[in-house]
């Protein structure tokens, strides 16, 4: 049972945002900028991706299972690979990605450990890659900004659905739409 | 040195915020909200306090001085104790502070280890002190929060000054003015 007395029809950071809209703005502002609005050079699955292999990290069940969905469909719309979400979560090392993104995803690594962890060896794995300053930035923003998100759904005991075709169904709309758009309600009696 | 080429006139997130203004705007709304615009309940100085203690708990110096500097500031504008900062950095549960505020740090504290480390026990215990939804709310979103800007600002290895004198400027100018006012330059031969 969530922490504080939360609207029943909304899972995770949704029924926050829906209890606080003051921070909610702020905070729907930040994940929209970061990873659903036009980057020069990462495209939304991939930077979908460091977010939900960062919540793996923190072990945030709803934040994970919503981001990994949201990536696979960015992936599969942009005609990747969209088994790539569970390779990375099954053995990052192994999966079918770029040097680069793997250099990126080890930032995040450290960065969800803590940001002291992130080396000049890293950073210098990464612009061997091909890696920009904005790419580094980026990637160290959004770990971070996830162990912000993950704290706050687990840290209050939000809701958190069993339904992988609820998530993938959220994950399909926010995919497609981004942030903004208001999210359905959940029937109660699933609650 | 910064592992991205930031502007050196800055010090800490204000670089980051520099480099990258798409992102600074959320990121600064967000900060604005929860610590210096109006609450129901907790001053900024209490609000101040949250964040400087989950910085410090990240051993942030950058973020748990200056946060330490604006409560301070807040706490004396409001005719409290302003040594109160000093006494919960060297131990909260014996500061001079109320039972309430021990009670929602030890749940900042939490949510600095991890969100699932909050327990039933720490809110129940946060409610008999007169704690309420939005005050444990908040203080569970400023700690992940912070846990957030305290990895950023040292993932990207952010400029962070040594002069305590600078601190209290910026924490005095920031606890009167809040988070919009740009920041004041800082001579380039001091970084």
């Amino acid at each position: 049972m969530p922490h504080v007395d939360l609207p029943k029809e909304y899972p995770g950071i949704r029924s926050l945002f829906m209890f606080r809209p003051e921070t909610a703005a702020p905070l729907n502002h930040l994940v929209q900028t970061l990873l659903h609005n036009p980057h020069p050079t990462l495209s939304a699955g991939e930077r979908e991706l460091i977010a939900a292999y960062t919540s793996r990290l923190n072990e945030c069940k709803y934040c994970s299972t919503i981001h990994g969905a949201i990536a696979r469909h960015q992936l599969d719309n942009n005609g990747e690979d969209d088994t790539i979400v569970a390779q990375v979560f099954d053995n990052m090392e192994t999966a079918n990605i770029s040097n680069k993104m793997k250099a990126l995803l080890r930032i995040a690594a450290s960065v969800q450990a803590g940001g002291k962890n992130v080396t000049e060896e890293q950073v210098a794995d990464a612009r061997k890659e091909g890696a920009t300053d904005i790419e580094i930035h980026d990637t160290v923003l959004i770990a971070a900004a996830f162990c912000m998100y993950n704290r706050y759904v687990d840290g209050l005991a939000t809701w958190q659905p069993d339904d992988d075709e609820l998530y993938d169904k959220m994950g399909e709309q926010r995919a497609r739409e981004g942030y903004y758009t208001p999210p359905f309600k959940v029937a109660v009696d699933s609650n």
